[in-house]
Protein backbone atom coordinates (compact mmCIF):
# COMPACT_ATOMS: atom_id res chain seq x y z
CA UNK A 1 0.00 0.00 0.00
CA UNK A 2 2.95 2.19 0.68
CA UNK A 3 4.09 2.00 -3.25
CA UNK A 4 0.51 2.43 -4.33
CA UNK A 5 0.75 5.75 -2.38
CA UNK A 6 3.86 6.92 -3.89
CA UNK A 7 3.02 5.61 -7.18
CA UNK A 8 -1.14 6.70 -7.83
CA UNK A 9 0.10 10.01 -9.11
CA UNK A 10 1.68 7.81 -11.40
CA UNK A 11 5.27 5.54 -12.17
CA UNK A 12 8.02 6.44 -14.45
CA UNK A 13 11.13 4.03 -15.54
CA UNK A 14 14.04 5.90 -15.64
CA UNK A 15 17.65 4.41 -15.71
CA UNK A 16 16.93 1.26 -14.81
CA UNK A 17 14.69 3.06 -11.61
CA UNK A 18 10.87 2.89 -11.17
CA UNK A 19 10.14 7.04 -9.30
CA UNK A 20 7.41 8.89 -9.37
CA UNK A 21 6.32 10.49 -11.98
CA UNK A 22 6.41 13.69 -10.54
CA UNK A 23 9.79 12.93 -9.42
CA UNK A 24 11.09 11.38 -12.76
CA UNK A 25 13.54 13.58 -14.25
CA UNK A 26 15.85 13.09 -17.96
CA UNK A 27 19.47 14.68 -18.43
CA UNK A 28 18.91 18.08 -19.55
CA UNK A 29 21.49 17.05 -22.54
CA UNK A 30 19.11 13.83 -23.87
CA UNK A 31 18.63 14.99 -27.82
CA UNK A 32 15.03 14.37 -27.12
CA UNK A 33 14.80 17.73 -25.26
CA UNK A 34 17.40 19.71 -26.91
CA UNK A 35 16.57 18.71 -30.31
CA UNK A 36 13.38 17.06 -30.24
CA UNK A 37 14.81 13.80 -31.09
CA UNK A 38 12.54 11.09 -30.46
CA UNK A 39 9.24 9.50 -30.90
CA UNK A 40 6.96 8.08 -28.31
CA UNK A 41 3.50 6.09 -28.28
CA UNK A 42 0.55 5.75 -25.60
CA UNK A 43 -1.50 3.06 -24.74
CA UNK A 44 -4.73 2.99 -22.59
CA UNK A 45 -5.23 0.60 -19.57
CA UNK A 46 -8.92 0.37 -19.23
CA UNK A 47 -10.68 -1.53 -16.55
CA UNK A 48 -7.16 -3.22 -15.90
CA UNK A 49 -6.38 -4.38 -19.75
CA UNK A 50 -3.80 -2.84 -22.14
CA UNK A 51 -6.08 -1.90 -25.45
CA UNK A 52 -4.56 -2.85 -28.69
CA UNK A 53 -0.80 -3.41 -27.14
CA UNK A 54 0.60 -5.16 -29.92
CA UNK A 55 -0.55 -2.38 -32.03
CA UNK A 56 0.89 0.43 -30.76
CA UNK A 57 4.35 -1.34 -29.79
CA UNK A 58 3.98 -1.72 -33.56
CA UNK A 59 3.83 2.01 -34.18
CA UNK A 60 6.56 3.22 -31.71
CA UNK A 61 8.86 0.39 -33.40
CA UNK A 62 8.25 1.78 -36.71
CA UNK A 63 8.60 5.14 -35.53
CA UNK A 64 11.96 4.26 -34.10
CA UNK A 65 13.32 2.26 -37.21
CA UNK A 66 11.95 5.33 -39.11
CA UNK A 67 14.72 7.68 -36.98
CA UNK A 68 17.49 5.38 -37.29
CA UNK A 69 17.22 4.15 -33.66
CA UNK A 70 17.36 1.48 -31.53
CA UNK A 71 16.30 0.88 -28.07
CA UNK A 72 18.30 0.02 -25.14
CA UNK A 73 16.06 -3.20 -24.49
CA UNK A 74 14.08 -5.81 -26.40
CA UNK A 75 10.12 -5.62 -27.30
CA UNK A 76 9.51 -7.63 -24.50
CA UNK A 77 11.75 -5.76 -21.86
CA UNK A 78 10.16 -3.01 -22.73
CA UNK A 79 6.54 -4.53 -22.44
CA UNK A 80 7.68 -5.61 -19.07
CA UNK A 81 8.04 -2.28 -18.12
CA UNK A 82 5.11 -0.73 -19.29
CA UNK A 83 3.46 -3.83 -17.19
CA UNK A 84 5.46 -2.72 -14.13
CA UNK A 85 4.58 0.91 -14.12
CA UNK A 86 0.93 0.30 -14.50
CA UNK A 87 1.17 -2.60 -11.46
CA UNK A 88 3.12 -0.63 -9.55
CA UNK A 89 0.46 2.75 -9.67
CA UNK A 90 -2.53 0.58 -8.95
CA UNK A 91 -4.29 2.34 -11.31
CA UNK A 92 -7.67 0.24 -12.93
CA UNK A 93 -7.73 2.98 -16.18
CA UNK A 94 -4.15 4.25 -17.14
CA UNK A 95 -1.97 6.92 -19.80
CA UNK A 96 1.10 4.65 -20.52
CA UNK A 97 3.86 6.27 -22.60
CA UNK A 98 6.73 4.75 -24.33
CA UNK A 99 9.15 7.42 -25.23
CA UNK A 100 12.49 6.13 -27.20
CA UNK A 101 14.81 9.03 -27.46
CA UNK A 102 18.18 10.00 -29.29
CA UNK A 103 20.31 10.22 -25.99
CA UNK A 104 23.06 11.85 -24.73
CA UNK A 105 25.02 14.42 -26.13
CA UNK A 106 28.51 15.28 -24.53
CA UNK A 107 29.65 18.60 -25.23
CA UNK A 108 30.35 18.70 -28.95
CA UNK A 109 29.45 16.16 -29.81
CA UNK A 110 26.60 16.35 -32.78
CA UNK A 111 26.20 13.80 -34.72
CA UNK A 112 22.72 11.77 -33.64
CA UNK A 113 24.76 8.41 -35.08
CA UNK A 114 27.17 7.88 -32.41
CA UNK A 115 24.72 8.97 -29.20
CA UNK A 116 23.11 6.00 -27.25
CA UNK A 117 19.22 5.88 -27.96
CA UNK A 118 17.14 6.28 -24.67
CA UNK A 119 13.97 4.54 -23.15
CA UNK A 120 11.48 5.95 -20.93
CA UNK A 121 8.21 4.81 -19.65
CA UNK A 122 5.66 5.98 -17.44
CA UNK A 123 2.29 5.47 -16.40
CA UNK A 124 -0.17 8.07 -15.42
CA UNK A 125 -4.06 8.29 -14.45
CA UNK A 126 -6.25 7.88 -17.29
CA UNK A 127 -7.05 11.02 -19.20
CA UNK A 128 -8.88 12.72 -21.58
CA UNK A 129 -8.55 15.73 -24.18
CA UNK A 130 -11.73 16.57 -23.38
CA UNK A 131 -13.60 17.01 -19.90
CA UNK A 132 -16.09 14.48 -19.32
CA UNK A 133 -18.87 16.75 -19.40
CA UNK A 134 -17.73 18.10 -22.77
CA UNK A 135 -17.63 14.13 -24.10
CA UNK A 136 -21.66 14.29 -23.10
CA UNK A 137 -22.54 17.42 -24.51
CA UNK A 138 -19.46 17.88 -27.17
CA UNK A 139 -16.74 20.55 -27.55
CA UNK A 140 -16.16 23.62 -28.92
CA UNK A 141 -13.41 23.12 -31.66
CA UNK A 142 -11.59 26.27 -34.05
CA UNK A 143 -9.77 25.78 -37.26
CA UNK A 144 -6.52 27.95 -36.91
CA UNK A 145 -6.60 30.77 -39.35
CA UNK A 146 -3.16 31.57 -38.65
CA UNK A 147 -1.24 28.38 -37.92
CA UNK A 148 -0.79 25.76 -40.38
CA UNK A 149 0.50 21.82 -39.60
CA UNK A 150 4.03 21.41 -40.10
CA UNK A 151 4.11 19.39 -43.27
CA UNK A 152 5.15 15.83 -43.70
CA UNK A 153 7.95 16.64 -46.06
CA UNK A 154 9.31 18.26 -43.30
CA UNK A 155 8.46 15.88 -39.94
CA UNK A 156 6.89 12.49 -40.68
CA UNK A 157 3.35 12.64 -38.74
CA UNK A 158 3.32 8.81 -39.28
CA UNK A 159 6.14 8.94 -36.48
CA UNK A 160 4.60 10.09 -33.45
CA UNK A 161 6.53 13.16 -32.10
CA UNK A 162 7.04 15.92 -30.07
CA UNK A 163 6.92 18.62 -32.58
CA UNK A 164 3.98 20.56 -31.12
CA UNK A 165 4.89 24.02 -31.95
CA UNK A 166 2.13 24.60 -34.40
CA UNK A 167 -0.54 22.34 -32.18
CA UNK A 168 0.14 24.88 -29.16
CA UNK A 169 0.48 28.12 -31.09
CA UNK A 170 -3.05 26.57 -32.83
CA UNK A 171 -4.54 26.43 -28.95
CA UNK A 172 -3.82 29.77 -28.07
CA UNK A 173 -5.55 31.09 -31.37
CA UNK A 174 -8.36 28.47 -30.08
CA UNK A 175 -8.92 29.37 -26.25
CA UNK A 176 -9.00 33.28 -27.26
CA UNK A 177 -11.98 32.79 -30.41
CA UNK A 178 -13.59 30.69 -27.69
CA UNK A 179 -12.82 26.76 -28.36
CA UNK A 180 -11.38 24.45 -26.22
CA UNK A 181 -8.81 22.77 -28.68
CA UNK A 182 -7.84 23.49 -32.40
CA UNK A 183 -7.46 21.26 -35.63
CA UNK A 184 -4.98 22.73 -37.72
CA UNK A 185 -5.27 22.60 -42.02
CA UNK A 186 -2.03 22.02 -44.32
CA UNK A 187 -0.63 24.78 -46.65
CA UNK A 188 -3.23 23.57 -49.25
CA UNK A 189 -6.13 24.15 -46.71
CA UNK A 190 -6.64 20.08 -46.10
CA UNK A 191 -7.76 19.35 -42.89
CA UNK A 192 -5.25 17.40 -40.91
CA UNK A 193 -5.41 17.10 -37.34
CA UNK A 194 -5.63 19.05 -33.66
CA UNK A 195 -3.03 18.56 -30.72
CA UNK A 196 -3.03 14.44 -29.77
CA UNK A 197 -6.11 13.65 -31.92
CA UNK A 198 -7.19 12.64 -35.48
CA UNK A 199 -10.91 13.94 -36.58
CA UNK A 200 -14.06 12.52 -38.40
CA UNK A 201 -16.40 14.41 -40.25
CA UNK A 202 -20.18 12.45 -41.07
CA UNK A 203 -21.26 13.93 -44.35
CA UNK A 204 -23.77 12.68 -46.29
CA UNK A 205 -24.00 9.43 -45.01
CA UNK A 206 -20.25 9.05 -45.19
CA UNK A 207 -17.57 8.89 -42.28
CA UNK A 208 -14.37 11.12 -43.35
CA UNK A 209 -10.89 11.39 -42.27
CA UNK A 210 -8.19 12.86 -43.06
CA UNK A 211 -6.02 10.40 -45.83
CA UNK A 212 -2.90 11.95 -45.40
CA UNK A 213 -0.70 14.49 -42.93
CA UNK A 214 -1.47 12.87 -39.94
CA UNK A 215 -0.95 10.64 -37.28
CA UNK A 216 -2.12 7.17 -38.36
CA UNK A 217 -3.91 7.06 -35.04
CA UNK A 218 -5.12 3.75 -33.15
CA UNK A 219 -8.16 5.08 -32.48
CA UNK A 220 -8.82 6.29 -35.86
CA UNK A 221 -7.78 3.01 -36.81
CA UNK A 222 -10.47 1.37 -34.63
CA UNK A 223 -12.87 3.64 -35.45
CA UNK A 224 -12.69 2.33 -39.22
CA UNK A 225 -12.81 -1.00 -38.41
CA UNK A 226 -15.52 -0.85 -36.00
CA UNK A 227 -17.75 1.46 -38.44
CA UNK A 228 -17.14 -1.45 -41.24
CA UNK A 229 -18.59 -3.71 -38.39
CA UNK A 230 -21.23 -1.35 -38.13
CA UNK A 231 -22.36 -0.64 -41.45
CA UNK A 232 -21.10 2.51 -41.58
CA UNK A 233 -19.40 4.02 -45.07
CA UNK A 234 -16.11 5.68 -44.34
CA UNK A 235 -13.73 7.18 -46.45
CA UNK A 236 -10.06 8.71 -46.33
CA UNK A 237 -9.69 11.64 -48.21
CA UNK A 238 -8.38 15.41 -48.59
CA UNK A 239 -11.07 18.12 -47.84
CA UNK A 240 -10.95 21.34 -46.15
CA UNK A 241 -13.03 23.62 -43.89
CA UNK A 242 -15.96 23.49 -46.06
CA UNK A 243 -16.69 20.06 -45.64
CA UNK A 244 -16.01 20.02 -41.75
CA UNK A 245 -19.03 22.84 -41.89
CA UNK A 246 -21.27 21.02 -43.65
CA UNK A 247 -20.64 17.72 -41.42
CA UNK A 248 -24.24 16.56 -39.56
CA UNK A 249 -21.61 15.32 -37.06
CA UNK A 250 -17.61 15.70 -35.92
CA UNK A 251 -15.86 13.90 -33.33
CA UNK A 252 -12.36 13.63 -32.51
CA UNK A 253 -10.21 10.63 -31.84
CA UNK A 254 -7.03 9.59 -29.22
CA UNK A 255 -5.78 7.19 -26.70
CA UNK A 256 -6.48 10.05 -24.77
CA UNK A 257 -10.04 9.82 -24.18
CA UNK A 258 -11.29 7.33 -26.81
CA UNK A 259 -14.14 8.99 -29.49
CA UNK A 260 -15.18 11.98 -28.57
CA UNK A 261 -17.82 14.81 -29.91
CA UNK A 262 -17.74 17.81 -31.02
CA UNK A 263 -20.68 20.21 -31.14
CA UNK A 264 -19.23 23.52 -32.58
CA UNK A 265 -17.37 24.73 -34.99
CA UNK A 266 -15.66 28.56 -35.38
CA UNK A 267 -18.42 29.44 -32.98
CA UNK A 268 -20.87 27.74 -35.03
CA UNK A 269 -23.73 24.45 -33.77
CA UNK A 270 -22.53 21.31 -35.65
CA UNK A 271 -25.20 19.50 -36.99
CA UNK A 272 -28.46 19.65 -34.21
CA UNK A 273 -25.84 21.31 -31.27
CA UNK A 274 -25.27 17.90 -29.54
CA UNK A 275 -23.59 14.79 -29.97
CA UNK A 276 -25.24 12.49 -33.38
CA UNK A 277 -26.01 8.76 -33.68
CA UNK A 278 -22.97 7.71 -35.51
CA UNK A 279 -20.66 9.55 -33.16
CA UNK A 280 -22.95 7.45 -30.26
CA UNK A 281 -22.96 4.22 -31.80
CA UNK A 282 -18.99 3.95 -32.52
CA UNK A 283 -18.43 5.82 -29.03
CA UNK A 284 -20.67 2.76 -27.19
CA UNK A 285 -19.04 0.21 -28.69
CA UNK A 286 -15.56 1.52 -28.93
CA UNK A 287 -15.74 1.54 -24.86
CA UNK A 288 -17.71 -1.88 -25.49
CA UNK A 289 -14.35 -3.38 -27.04
CA UNK A 290 -12.04 -2.43 -24.39
CA UNK A 291 -13.58 -5.43 -22.28
CA UNK A 292 -13.02 -8.36 -25.41
CA UNK A 293 -9.89 -10.56 -24.88
CA UNK A 294 -9.64 -10.07 -28.85
CA UNK A 295 -8.74 -6.40 -28.71
CA UNK A 296 -6.97 -6.30 -24.67
CA UNK A 297 -4.01 -7.39 -23.29
CA UNK A 298 -4.96 -8.27 -19.01
CA UNK A 299 -2.34 -6.40 -17.09
CA UNK A 300 -1.25 -9.09 -14.74
CA UNK B 1 40.15 24.09 -8.02
CA UNK B 2 37.96 21.43 -6.86
CA UNK B 3 34.83 23.50 -7.92
CA UNK B 4 36.81 23.89 -11.33
CA UNK B 5 36.82 19.84 -11.57
CA UNK B 6 33.61 19.53 -10.75
CA UNK B 7 32.70 21.67 -13.28
CA UNK B 8 35.52 21.99 -16.64
CA UNK B 9 32.71 19.63 -18.50
CA UNK B 10 29.76 22.15 -18.24
CA UNK B 11 27.98 23.75 -15.95
CA UNK B 12 24.06 23.52 -15.11
CA UNK B 13 21.57 25.81 -13.33
CA UNK B 14 18.74 23.79 -12.68
CA UNK B 15 15.51 24.51 -9.67
CA UNK B 16 18.14 26.83 -8.00
CA UNK B 17 21.10 24.72 -7.87
CA UNK B 18 24.64 24.83 -10.19
CA UNK B 19 25.04 21.19 -11.00
CA UNK B 20 27.43 19.48 -13.49
CA UNK B 21 26.11 19.78 -16.13
CA UNK B 22 25.94 15.54 -17.31
CA UNK B 23 24.44 15.62 -13.93
CA UNK B 24 21.99 18.05 -14.63
CA UNK B 25 18.09 17.12 -15.16
CA UNK B 26 14.73 18.06 -16.21
CA UNK B 27 11.12 16.90 -15.15
CA UNK B 28 10.17 13.91 -17.75
CA UNK B 29 6.79 16.16 -17.31
CA UNK B 30 8.05 19.20 -18.61
CA UNK B 31 6.18 20.39 -21.82
CA UNK B 32 9.40 21.43 -22.81
CA UNK B 33 9.87 18.18 -23.36
CA UNK B 34 6.70 16.15 -24.02
CA UNK B 35 5.77 18.72 -26.32
CA UNK B 36 8.95 20.68 -27.22
CA UNK B 37 7.13 23.70 -25.63
CA UNK B 38 10.07 25.94 -25.21
CA UNK B 39 12.50 28.84 -26.14
CA UNK B 40 16.17 28.63 -26.32
CA UNK B 41 19.27 30.90 -27.19
CA UNK B 42 22.82 30.63 -27.02
CA UNK B 43 25.89 33.40 -26.50
CA UNK B 44 29.69 32.63 -26.78
CA UNK B 45 32.02 33.66 -24.56
CA UNK B 46 35.49 34.19 -26.17
CA UNK B 47 38.39 35.10 -23.97
CA UNK B 48 36.39 35.80 -20.69
CA UNK B 49 34.12 38.00 -22.55
CA UNK B 50 30.30 37.38 -23.72
CA UNK B 51 29.66 38.08 -27.46
CA UNK B 52 26.65 40.19 -27.81
CA UNK B 53 24.87 39.17 -24.54
CA UNK B 54 22.25 42.12 -24.71
CA UNK B 55 21.37 41.01 -28.84
CA UNK B 56 21.22 37.23 -27.53
CA UNK B 57 18.91 38.30 -24.19
CA UNK B 58 17.06 40.25 -26.29
CA UNK B 59 16.10 37.99 -28.88
CA UNK B 60 15.58 35.72 -26.09
CA UNK B 61 12.72 37.66 -24.90
CA UNK B 62 11.54 38.19 -27.76
CA UNK B 63 11.50 34.78 -27.93
CA UNK B 64 9.19 33.94 -24.99
CA UNK B 65 6.87 37.20 -25.29
CA UNK B 66 6.02 35.54 -28.56
CA UNK B 67 5.24 31.89 -26.73
CA UNK B 68 3.11 33.67 -24.12
CA UNK B 69 5.85 32.71 -21.55
CA UNK B 70 6.92 34.41 -18.35
CA UNK B 71 10.32 34.00 -17.05
CA UNK B 72 10.21 32.96 -13.01
CA UNK B 73 13.28 35.33 -13.05
CA UNK B 74 13.90 39.27 -13.83
CA UNK B 75 16.55 39.54 -16.78
CA UNK B 76 19.08 40.56 -14.32
CA UNK B 77 18.49 37.70 -12.61
CA UNK B 78 18.88 35.25 -15.78
CA UNK B 79 22.26 36.97 -16.95
CA UNK B 80 23.76 36.76 -13.09
CA UNK B 81 23.07 32.86 -13.47
CA UNK B 82 24.59 32.62 -16.88
CA UNK B 83 27.80 34.49 -15.28
CA UNK B 84 28.28 32.30 -12.53
CA UNK B 85 27.70 29.47 -14.49
CA UNK B 86 30.45 30.50 -16.87
CA UNK B 87 32.74 31.37 -13.73
CA UNK B 88 32.16 27.91 -12.17
CA UNK B 89 33.34 26.22 -15.61
CA UNK B 90 36.70 27.84 -15.62
CA UNK B 91 36.20 28.14 -18.94
CA UNK B 92 37.86 30.99 -21.19
CA UNK B 93 35.70 30.06 -24.44
CA UNK B 94 32.50 28.60 -23.27
CA UNK B 95 28.90 28.07 -24.99
CA UNK B 96 26.56 29.23 -23.04
CA UNK B 97 22.74 28.41 -23.27
CA UNK B 98 19.52 30.25 -21.98
CA UNK B 99 16.39 27.75 -22.06
CA UNK B 100 12.48 28.60 -20.96
CA UNK B 101 10.17 26.04 -20.89
CA UNK B 102 6.22 25.77 -20.68
CA UNK B 103 6.96 23.56 -16.95
CA UNK B 104 5.76 20.96 -15.93
CA UNK B 105 1.75 19.97 -16.71
CA UNK B 106 0.59 17.67 -14.22
CA UNK B 107 -1.42 14.09 -15.86
CA UNK B 108 -4.55 15.25 -17.23
CA UNK B 109 -3.44 19.07 -17.23
CA UNK B 110 -3.50 20.14 -21.22
CA UNK B 111 -3.78 23.89 -20.70
CA UNK B 112 -0.26 25.58 -21.80
CA UNK B 113 -2.17 28.76 -20.02
CA UNK B 114 -1.92 27.81 -16.39
CA UNK B 115 1.43 26.31 -16.62
CA UNK B 116 4.34 27.73 -14.48
CA UNK B 117 7.38 28.05 -17.08
CA UNK B 118 10.65 27.03 -16.03
CA UNK B 119 14.10 28.54 -16.68
CA UNK B 120 17.10 26.29 -17.40
CA UNK B 121 20.27 27.62 -18.22
CA UNK B 122 23.90 25.89 -18.63
CA UNK B 123 27.46 26.29 -19.81
CA UNK B 124 29.97 24.31 -21.51
CA UNK B 125 32.86 24.60 -23.26
CA UNK B 126 32.81 26.23 -26.52
CA UNK B 127 31.46 23.91 -29.58
CA UNK B 128 32.30 24.62 -33.22
CA UNK B 129 29.72 23.20 -35.61
CA UNK B 130 32.90 22.38 -38.02
CA UNK B 131 36.25 20.60 -36.49
CA UNK B 132 39.01 23.45 -36.66
CA UNK B 133 40.83 21.05 -39.50
CA UNK B 134 37.20 22.10 -41.46
CA UNK B 135 37.33 25.75 -40.68
CA UNK B 136 40.54 25.79 -41.82
CA UNK B 137 39.93 23.67 -45.67
CA UNK B 138 35.95 24.39 -45.55
CA UNK B 139 33.52 21.66 -45.09
CA UNK B 140 31.29 19.27 -47.36
CA UNK B 141 27.86 20.92 -47.34
CA UNK B 142 24.84 18.94 -49.03
CA UNK B 143 21.07 20.80 -49.83
CA UNK B 144 18.58 17.64 -49.00
CA UNK B 145 16.07 16.49 -51.73
CA UNK B 146 14.32 14.59 -49.48
CA UNK B 147 13.40 17.53 -46.45
CA UNK B 148 12.07 20.63 -46.43
CA UNK B 149 12.72 23.16 -43.73
CA UNK B 150 9.02 23.46 -41.33
CA UNK B 151 7.71 26.47 -42.04
CA UNK B 152 7.11 29.77 -40.62
CA UNK B 153 3.28 29.07 -40.75
CA UNK B 154 3.99 26.46 -38.41
CA UNK B 155 6.29 27.24 -35.90
CA UNK B 156 8.03 30.41 -36.41
CA UNK B 157 11.92 29.50 -37.03
CA UNK B 158 12.78 33.01 -35.35
CA UNK B 159 11.52 32.03 -32.35
CA UNK B 160 14.71 29.62 -31.44
CA UNK B 161 13.33 26.54 -30.59
CA UNK B 162 14.16 22.88 -30.44
CA UNK B 163 12.09 21.75 -33.75
CA UNK B 164 15.07 19.67 -35.00
CA UNK B 165 13.17 16.78 -36.46
CA UNK B 166 13.78 18.17 -39.62
CA UNK B 167 17.22 19.40 -39.82
CA UNK B 168 18.01 15.68 -37.78
CA UNK B 169 16.22 14.06 -41.07
CA UNK B 170 18.28 16.50 -43.33
CA UNK B 171 21.62 15.26 -41.47
CA UNK B 172 21.34 11.70 -41.88
CA UNK B 173 20.65 12.57 -45.81
CA UNK B 174 23.84 14.38 -45.53
CA UNK B 175 25.92 11.84 -44.01
CA UNK B 176 24.49 9.08 -46.55
CA UNK B 177 25.27 11.26 -49.64
CA UNK B 178 29.08 12.36 -48.32
CA UNK B 179 28.35 15.57 -46.73
CA UNK B 180 29.19 16.67 -43.15
CA UNK B 181 26.13 18.78 -42.65
CA UNK B 182 23.36 20.13 -44.60
CA UNK B 183 20.39 22.90 -45.54
CA UNK B 184 17.25 22.63 -46.24
CA UNK B 185 15.15 24.71 -48.59
CA UNK B 186 11.61 25.16 -48.32
CA UNK B 187 8.47 23.86 -50.38
CA UNK B 188 8.75 26.08 -52.94
CA UNK B 189 12.77 25.46 -53.10
CA UNK B 190 14.13 28.52 -51.17
CA UNK B 191 17.41 28.34 -49.19
CA UNK B 192 16.29 28.56 -45.62
CA UNK B 193 18.78 27.26 -43.02
CA UNK B 194 20.72 24.22 -41.54
CA UNK B 195 20.99 22.17 -38.28
CA UNK B 196 21.94 25.76 -36.35
CA UNK B 197 23.57 27.58 -38.88
CA UNK B 198 22.20 30.44 -41.51
CA UNK B 199 24.07 30.85 -44.54
CA UNK B 200 25.62 33.15 -46.86
CA UNK B 201 26.76 32.34 -50.54
CA UNK B 202 29.33 35.31 -52.40
CA UNK B 203 27.59 35.63 -55.86
CA UNK B 204 28.47 38.28 -58.76
CA UNK B 205 30.44 40.52 -55.65
CA UNK B 206 27.11 40.55 -54.08
CA UNK B 207 26.90 38.67 -50.56
CA UNK B 208 23.74 37.10 -50.58
CA UNK B 209 21.63 35.41 -47.21
CA UNK B 210 17.73 34.04 -47.01
CA UNK B 211 15.73 37.25 -46.11
CA UNK B 212 12.97 34.79 -44.44
CA UNK B 213 11.92 31.37 -42.89
CA UNK B 214 14.86 31.45 -40.93
CA UNK B 215 16.50 32.13 -37.63
CA UNK B 216 17.36 36.22 -37.58
CA UNK B 217 21.25 35.01 -36.16
CA UNK B 218 23.37 36.68 -34.36
CA UNK B 219 26.82 35.93 -35.94
CA UNK B 220 23.94 36.18 -39.46
CA UNK B 221 23.41 40.06 -38.16
CA UNK B 222 26.82 40.37 -37.31
CA UNK B 223 28.15 39.49 -40.62
CA UNK B 224 25.58 42.05 -42.41
CA UNK B 225 27.00 44.62 -40.15
CA UNK B 226 30.86 43.87 -40.61
CA UNK B 227 30.24 43.20 -44.51
CA UNK B 228 28.83 46.83 -44.84
CA UNK B 229 31.91 47.76 -42.50
CA UNK B 230 34.61 46.20 -44.93
CA UNK B 231 32.55 47.32 -48.28
CA UNK B 232 31.05 44.40 -49.50
CA UNK B 233 27.71 44.47 -50.45
CA UNK B 234 24.82 42.22 -49.07
CA UNK B 235 21.22 41.26 -50.04
CA UNK B 236 18.77 39.52 -47.80
CA UNK B 237 16.64 37.72 -50.44
CA UNK B 238 15.05 34.49 -51.33
CA UNK B 239 17.12 32.21 -53.75
CA UNK B 240 17.14 28.66 -54.59
CA UNK B 241 19.61 25.55 -54.92
CA UNK B 242 21.23 27.03 -58.45
CA UNK B 243 22.39 30.32 -56.60
CA UNK B 244 24.39 28.27 -54.10
CA UNK B 245 25.80 26.23 -57.17
CA UNK B 246 27.03 29.73 -58.72
CA UNK B 247 28.38 30.79 -55.46
CA UNK B 248 32.33 31.87 -55.80
CA UNK B 249 32.43 31.56 -52.08
CA UNK B 250 29.79 29.78 -49.19
CA UNK B 251 30.43 29.52 -45.73
CA UNK B 252 27.82 28.89 -42.64
CA UNK B 253 27.27 31.03 -39.33
CA UNK B 254 27.06 30.29 -35.75
CA UNK B 255 27.31 31.35 -32.85
CA UNK B 256 28.54 27.54 -32.21
CA UNK B 257 32.07 28.32 -34.26
CA UNK B 258 31.51 31.53 -35.94
CA UNK B 259 32.06 31.94 -39.90
CA UNK B 260 32.80 29.00 -41.10
CA UNK B 261 33.97 28.54 -44.92
CA UNK B 262 32.12 25.22 -47.13
CA UNK B 263 34.17 24.21 -49.94
CA UNK B 264 32.08 21.22 -51.61
CA UNK B 265 28.45 21.27 -52.08
CA UNK B 266 26.34 18.46 -53.43
CA UNK B 267 29.94 16.71 -54.00
CA UNK B 268 31.13 19.56 -55.88
CA UNK B 269 33.81 22.31 -55.30
CA UNK B 270 33.09 25.79 -54.61
CA UNK B 271 34.76 28.30 -56.13
CA UNK B 272 38.63 27.46 -56.05
CA UNK B 273 38.00 24.90 -53.33
CA UNK B 274 39.15 26.59 -51.02
CA UNK B 275 37.75 29.20 -47.84
CA UNK B 276 37.86 32.30 -50.40
CA UNK B 277 38.91 35.94 -49.86
CA UNK B 278 35.46 37.61 -48.42
CA UNK B 279 34.96 34.99 -46.29
CA UNK B 280 38.30 34.93 -44.70
CA UNK B 281 38.42 38.71 -44.26
CA UNK B 282 34.90 38.49 -42.44
CA UNK B 283 36.51 35.74 -40.50
CA UNK B 284 39.09 37.74 -39.27
CA UNK B 285 37.35 40.74 -38.44
CA UNK B 286 34.55 38.46 -36.90
CA UNK B 287 37.02 37.56 -34.01
CA UNK B 288 38.97 40.03 -33.98
CA UNK B 289 35.48 42.26 -32.52
CA UNK B 290 35.57 38.95 -29.56
CA UNK B 291 37.90 41.58 -28.38
CA UNK B 292 36.43 45.14 -28.49
CA UNK B 293 34.24 46.43 -25.53
CA UNK B 294 31.93 47.24 -27.77
CA UNK B 295 30.59 44.14 -28.97
CA UNK B 296 31.16 42.48 -25.85
CA UNK B 297 30.39 42.25 -21.79
CA UNK B 298 33.84 40.38 -19.64
CA UNK B 299 32.41 37.25 -17.70
CA UNK B 300 33.96 38.66 -14.31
Amino acid sequence: MQERGRFEGGCAWVDGDYVALTEARIPIIDMGFLRCDATYDVVSVWNNRFFRLEDHLDRFEAGWKSLHMTPPLSRDGMKDILVECVMRTGLENAYVAMILTRGVALPGVRDPRVMENRFYAYAAPFVSIFKPEDQELGAHLVVSRETIRIPSRAVDPRVKNFHWGDMVGGLFEAYQRGGQTVVLADADGNITEGPGFNIFAYCDDVLLTPASGVLEGITRRTVLELAAELGIAVREDLFGVEVLRSAAEIFITSTAGGIMPVTTLDGRTVGRGRPGPVTSRLRRRYWEVHDEESWTTPVD
